[in-house]
């Protein structure tokens, strides 16, 4: 899967059609971008893609975001061309607007549930970060995922969402992608213990089937190779494109 | 105002009647949890406040709050008698379900807006536990500031809800209530500049007149005094019990 080349420090700002159709600033290996991609490709919304170099940024990216972070989603339309950011919020903000295969229940509850889910992800991804950063944590994020093989258990479903992939299915997603890069950094150490996590291995591979999941997907030899290169300090971001 | 006795350690499980109100585990003190006792009132739902001592916690706990945290709103009128965590979910959960006094815009945009604003509230957050517990950063709480100064200019209206409070001044307010603390813990260098924060100066009096704010609130000599324990390692949480 092609992407477009990144833009960065010294780049001028892209020039995009007035087309009123929505631009999002990304990085094609960033895991909260990839969020955003996922609840745009399953609703059909159309966009732009705007990538972005995060070791040496475009000057004029504050104008987007003003933390200077990806995603941050410009809605065009809108009166002042107004950027949000942050991944879960651009991401419940499109299931509100767009409403074609909603993601988030519309029940108060369920859908606090799926946000406290959500929340407690923090466990994985600090794991996930510890583990490719300093090379430990391992038993963290497994202690982490029990969470979700029970959650999933609970659930008694496919998904999260149900019979079919929903918000808490596309929002962790990312991060099983790059289980490979675990594997990579520690391979003497990983074990991916499928007796462990029955369900999730099965929701691992039907993700991968999901129509969704393979509009915006990467293979584990490119995330090790992304993941090799920005440990060697000089990220590939433009990979591939 | 009073407040019931916190249960601590060895604490018998409070038994409470089986009314089918909810149930609110809180700290009469902390920020986080007054949140949702703002909510609650805001919209005149009745609930149970079991106030906990986070110091010393009762063992009961985890069976409400799997991370050992306040707020956490149990239903017992749902199945299972489920509980909610995290002080925004909770929050939000409430705006959905009781209609009341909604608090929220319906519009996805100011929706996500307002959203946006609350993650960069952790600025203020952040420098304030900084300041209390290491008596630096003040200027960086004041940085944090200038945003929610410039947010209400911009929006042009007394409260960030409009012209009364709505979802992010409930959600703001326990901090500007502790601005005392600040005061108390950096006698020397706090001052609090009413001509760099005209707008939020007149937004702290506004509020600290609001029917819902006074249903909740401590005085700066008791929030000063809960703070004084605290720091010297013995919090007195039955202060107002």
């Amino acid at each position: 899967m092609s992407s477009s080349k990144h833009y960065a420090k010294g780049s001028p700002k892209p020039v995009l059609p007035e087309d009123g159709i929505l631009r999002l600033y990304s990085m094609r290996f960033c895991p909260y971008a990839q969020r955003a991609h996922l609840v745009l490709n399953a609703k059909n919304v159309p966009y732009h893609t705007v990538n972005i170099n995060l070791t040496e940024k475009p000057e004029w990216l504050v104008d987007f975001s003003p933390l200077l972070k990806v995603p941050a989603l410009q809605l065009v339309e809108e009166k002042d061309q107004p950027s949000l950011i942050e991944s879960l919020i651009i991401s419940e903000y499109l299931d509100d607007k767009y409403p074609e295969n909603p993601l988030l229940p519309k029940d108060p509850l369920k859908r606090a549930q799926d946000k406290i889910l959500l929340e407690r992800f923090s466990g994985i991804t600090n794991a996930f970060v510890k583990i490719l950063l300093e090379g430990t944590g391992l038993e963290d994020y497994w202690v982490a995922l029990d969470i979700f093989e029970k959650e999933l258990t609970k659930r008694g479903t496919a998904f999260f969402g149900g019979d079919k992939p929903g918000f808490v299915d596309y929002m962790i997603w990312p991060w099983f992608e790059r289980l490979s890069v675990i594997e990579y950094r520690l391979p003497e150490e990983y074990n991916f213990d499928e007796k462990r996590f029955p369900k999730i291995s099965k929701w691992i591979a039907d993700l991968k089937a999901d129509s969704v999941v393979k509009s915006f997907i990467a293979t584990p030899e490119q995330h090790n190779e992304f993941w090799r290169t920005r440990k060697a300090g000089n990220p590939n971001y433009d990979l591939l494109a």
